[in-house]
């Protein structure tokens, strides 16, 4: 097989490095550990037969997600987009209202925003966090909205600005104090997209418990995984009781009448996919330190490449790293497309991080600041092998 | 404890017949069975860590879904809700339509058009199968209706009626005949919401294989269950594609690049929920003949009781029995609430029919034809306890 890339040297570097950690054999991007209480307590759901809408591990999995994060409420659903979107409509998003959501996300982030059929507003992330960067989101609402009766309202669109969703990429703490005093002085709604953060602190309070309303993702490349499942964090019992609520058909409890007060959604997680996500939060924290060792791994790998780096989390945080990142840097900007030939091509799973929002179909008429810090990123971020038990293995 | 209902006998006499049929102890309206290869497919799902939305659970679940309805394509997503709000997209439907639905239905029903920003304009049912009464429905039309450029528009309120979603009532298909010809005449999109009737047959053919696209729910109280979960039946080829694509994030296949070519839904059923499905549908013959058995047994039971009689079958129909139901009569008429005190004082766990749409907060203010079939159902119907496992168990 002829190499496409060029013989540039750091590349086969990079791919030893990564083998240095990693271990030989093909190695996924991401996958979930099932070494514990997984199947014992599937069996124990499966026993009782109650394995949708009713059943005890929907509450246990509520109660010990409360506990971990720290939230005074979970809420668990079908996964992280249900739990967004309905986070979202809490936080008072209408439709035709903008959301103001980083351009660098999964397009879930955005899907939730639309599902509310209001519109998402794309702005600019920070290149140490990769996360929404609050001094950009300030300047650019400086200039760009007025506010009317106490609500920010876009100037372009006249549309208001209702809410803004920091999402904390691949693990690593979006600068929260920033963003809420940006959120405050705009008097919008915060709305955290935890979808990748679970087990990741800011100045040791769990990402997901700052603003309004927060949401998790177990999605099967997740740290932890129930399958499909998400949950919806928040220290406000009315919006808990609320979420719940709207999240279960909004039916009014009743002996036998079938009652319901609002147009609800039938987002609950089944009782089978909770019966795991009980059996993973037990590995949690054992999780989050093998991805913390990985990272220390990754980092001493690379130390004599200077084409890229391993990305850190940032200061006065700690991250879960879900997603291992190598940063291209000085030569090794512009070989992002080689770099990840290299890699999958030597079976090392690889991928560049999403597309910007805003280069999708979908999405390309949507209001945007400025995001020259998002597209270097684009260009410049790579995700790397990042399955806890590669610390076990190598 | 003192009994609150009338001491007419034949409520004692009617609990007496139900327990004849249910035997002794707590009964519940429906209890799923999990007695062949669930915890082995389960536990392979979670032994080969794909548990999530990727796996091949997922595939051979609408293969074999596929097969047993005849439709050409099935497929599976996160339940029926997702399933019927993604048919109707498919079918056409835009935000600010009307579309048809029975007043007597599951809420789901309802909020499916309502998340697609669409409008539910309610109609009338048909006394013997409980759905959607064609007569009724073109009777209606005539006089509210006036195509315009082949579109249906509602006179009154002048938004354009795109489709009609017959729903087969407890598993007792609609007159499925009568439902398309004035569909055909109407243009109007033809989505059955078949979440009760996965094993019934109209003329020998499977509900939910006759309009352009039916669907299906798994639900836990459902005749098979995968926890949560559904499905979107079709013969086009296209709309399957279509399917498919839009309820897994519309993500567009490529190595790498995360491209997104609509604004998709995260509605995908994981992989552990639909190895319990594949577990589940292996017996689902056998339910559906124990279900029939059963309604069989409560007729000959209910057979010296002149206040009531199970409803039965459409003629030309075989019926999967999802619930069974008790229809008042004569001298029953006005006793709905004393026959549920009775069943469920005794622990034979009973309930009405759904409170029909239009007398919800929500839907209170939309279209609707006069109802006076649906009224009088409302009144009339009880289902009780239908497990299949009660025929082996009695």
């Amino acid at each position: 097989m002829i190499s496409v890339w060029p013989k540039t040297g750091w590349l086969e570097k990079t791919v030893q490095a990564v083998r240095s950690v990693t271990g030989q054999g093909n190695i996924p991007l991401h996958q979930p550990e099932f070494s514990g209480n997984e199947w014992a307590y599937v069996k124990e759901c499966l026993d009782s037969t109650f394995v949708s809408s009713v059943g005890a591990f929907v509450d246990r999995f509520e109660r010990e997600l409360a506990f971990y994060t720290g939230a005074k409420h979970a809420v668990a659903v079908v996964n992280g987009t249900a739990a967004l979107q309905v986070a979202l409509i809490l936080a008072g998003v209408e439709p035709g209202d903008e959301v103001l959501v980083p351009a660098l996300t999964f397009v879930a982030t955005a899907n939730a925003v639309h599902h509310c059929h209001a519109i998402p507003h794309f702005v600019d992330s920070c290149e140490q966090s990769l996360g929404l960067d609050p001094d950009a989101l300030r300047a650019w609402l400086e200039s760009n909205v007025e506010m009317i009766h106490g609500k920010a309202r876009n100037r372009q669109t006249s549309r208001r600005i209702q809410a803004v969703v920091p999402m904390h990429t691949f693990g690593h703490p979006c600068d929260m104090d920033g963003i809420l005093r940006v959120a405050e002085d705009y008097n919008l709604s915060v709305v955290e997209d935890a979808a990748e953060s679970l087990g990741s602190l800011y100045h040791g309070q769990h990402t997901g418990t700052f603003g309004q309303l927060g949401t998790l993702s177990f999605n099967g490349n997740k740290t932890i995984t129930t399958g499909g499942g998400g949950a919806i964090l928040t220290n406000d019992p009315l919006l808990a009781r609320k979420a719940k609520h709207i999240t279960t058909t909004a039916k009014v409890p009743h002996r036998w009448e079938f009652v319901h007060d609002e147009a609800g959604f039938n987002y609950r997680i089944p009782n089978l996919n909770a019966a795991l996500g009980c059996a993973q939060l037990e590995h949690l924290p054992g999780f989050v330190s093998n991805k913390r060792q990985l990272a220390d791994r990754y980092g001493k790998a690379f130390a004599g490449i200077d084409q890229l780096e391993l990305v850190r989390e940032p200061s006065g945080c700690e991250s879960n790293y879900w997603l291992q990142t190598i940063r291209l840097r000085g030569d090794g900007f512009g070989h992002r497309d080689s770099l990840l030939s290299a890699l999958n091509d030597a079976g090392v799973m690889s991928r560049p991080v999403w597309r910007l929002m805003h280069r999708l179909d979908p999405y390309g008429d949507c209001p945007r600041a400025p995001l020259p810090v998002a597209e270097k990123l684009e260009e410049t971020l790579v995700n790397i092998p990042s399955s806890p038990s590669l610390v076990s293995r190598a």
